[in-house]
Parts: C-alpha cells; structure tokens; sequence
C-alpha cells in the first residue's frame, strides 16, 4: 500500500490500472516555480513539496505508515512553462500556441519513505515529447466549451477529446497523462516496495 | 453516425473519447495474412475485408445507411506478426520475445462510403514504435495469469497493466491501443463525413 498525495482523477486511474494499492491523501501547497531553475528541476521539487506536506498530513493526522507518492506535471514550449489555464480564454491562448507544434511534458515524482524517526525522499523526473497536428480557431473554441482544458497542464488532455490534436509523441505516454508508470516502477522496486 | 465494424471494447473507447457518435455491428472474417505482402498491405487488406463485410451486414440487415469503420491491428517484431496468442503459453513466449525490444503496431483503417449504388473504401495505415524493458520470468507469469493478454495482438495491452512494461513509445498511442485517432479524424474531415 502506497499513499498518493494528488487529487488528479487521472493520476488515481493510472495506479489502477498497473494494480499498485494506493489510497488518496488530499494535501495543499501554494505551487510557485522558481525561475532560475530548470523545467525538470521545478517540477522534482514541486513534487518533493507535495510529497513533504504528504508525510506531515499522515504524521498530524496519526495514520498508518505507509511511503507517500507525489507528482507534478508541467507543460513547456521552448523555454515557457505552461500549467492549468486560468480561463476559458487562457486556456484557448495555450492551445493556439501549441498548434502544429512540438512541445514537451515533464513529469516530477517524489516518493517519501519512513524510517525510524525521519523520511527518506526519492525523487526522479520524465520527459517526453508531444507533437500538435494543426489546430483552428473553430476546433479549439469547440474543445474549450467541453472544460476538459481546464484543470489540466497546457489546456489539455491526451486520455480525453485532446487526443484528436496529437499527430505522435515521444516517450512515455503515461508521463504525459500525469504520472510515467515505467519509471514509478522502477523506483518501486529498487526501494524495495511492495505494490 | 458511422458504424463499427469492431467488436474491440478498446476501439469503442476511443471514439467515444473523441465524441464520434457510432454503432458497433457484429461482423466475422476469417483473418489470413498474405505471406508476399508486407505488415501494412496485410493491415489494411484486413480492415477493407472487414469493412465489406460490414457493408454486407448492413444491407442484408436492411439497416440505415452510414459509413462503416474497421480496423485491424497488428504487432510486428523485425519481420515477425504476432497476433492475438492462442494460449497461455503462447501469450508468454510472445512477451518474452519482445521483453526489452523495440517493436512496432500497425494498424489498418478503412472507411466504407455508400454512394449512389456502390460503396467506396478508402484505406489508411498507421505505424507506432514500442519499447519495452526487461520483462523477468517472474513478472510475464503473473500478467498472464490476469488474462489481460490473450485477447491482444503482442499478448499486451498498453491501456492495462501492460503499460508497466512499456519504456516509451514513438508515434500515435490511441494506435497501439487499436485505432490511430489522429489519422482517423483527418479522414473523416477529407471525406466530409460528420463526427
């Protein structure tokens, strides 16, 4: 059993589906990136933050030990860091940048163990790459009436109606969606946990 | 409105993830490869024998008339076609293959247009690259034994736990799955059909 410290619906379903147990913790943090770091740096950290608060959450509510998993999902086009729209309007800018584009996704995943007094973290990242076919105004104003963007990085969502702009990718799929399932694994087994 | 002509619950998924509205019809071939042709000739000679059947299906069921989707998907290792495995066993020799190789799916598409007193078939391919890791003993038993395998070509499904092998991929995923999206849609819109 595993803690998964994101409400993201999408991250839940990706855990399902490779059978590791997991239960949702629901944490806060006030997500600021740092603009001398780099994309992948960001989002390690992030997820190191998320993956903390996690531990506190599970230490001040006195819960069952188990390690804590923590992710974050950033979208970046040359050197801009695009995270969840803020608007309709936000959301219709992001999806005409990317358009016809190729952009990449880079996953940051923290895993927290205990051990005996404090927790030990791991983090890890993933990258992969995501090319737009074009997009008009028309079909982006149409998808953006569907508020699938908008709760997700870079406006959109290549599990859901999003998929219909991605002429390939690169990489991990799963990373994309929100959490890289091989890499997850990887680190599961060499910290010796059970999933 | 189209058909499908696809019993594949995975194929049904994938439209409904992009709003096309379609029916499923239950159509059989009998699935033989031409050993002089390539993958790709092979997919799509297999998708336009489907789509005729549908088109069969249609007419002699005298139902309303809408273009017919199928599709065939196959899993290629150097020149080798994997299929669907027909047995555990099968399903195991095939994952030990591929374990950490890079293997390539094909799908064929073809779309069957009613016009005046004919159909017209348009075909289409797609090609998609997959990278799995090492793939232990150990590990190929156990995802057997869920059953996931023996009803896909490559005995995996990348949408299931299968994806926890899968170190990267290049190219369309909603492919891999059983029907590229992307091209499907560029389809759709040159032969004006309504999704």
């Amino acid at each position: 059993m595993i803690y998964l410290a994101s409400k993201s619906p999408r991250r839940t379903e990706l855990l399902t589906q490779v059978k590791i147990d997991h239960e949702v913790i629901e944490i806060e943090i006030k997500e600021s990136l740092n603009p001398a770091a780099s994309a992948k740096e960001n989002a390690e950290n992030l997820s190191l933050q998320k993956c903390k608060e996690g531990i506190r959450h599970i230490l001040s509510n006195k819960l069952s030990i188990f390690p804590v998993l923590a992710a974050d999902t950033m979208v970046l086009l040359g050197s801009d860091i695009f995270g969840k729209p803020e608007s309709k309007d936000h959301a219709m800018s992001m999806l005409m940048q990317l358009s016809g584009q190729i952009h990449s996704v880079i996953s940051g995943v923290t895993i927290g163990v205990f051990s005996k007094d404090q927790a030990d973290f791991h983090s890890i990242s993933a990258e992969s790459f995501v090319e737009f076919g074009h997009i008009s105004a028309f079909e982006c104003k149409k998808y953006c009436a569907t508020q699938e963007p908008l709760d997700k990085a870079g406006a959109y969502g290549i599990q859901g109606y999003g998929s219909a702009f991605v002429r390939g990718i690169k990489g991990s799929y799963s990373n994309i969606v929100g959490l890289p399932i091989f890499e997850l694994v990887e680190l599961l087994k060499k910290l010796q946990i059970p999933y």
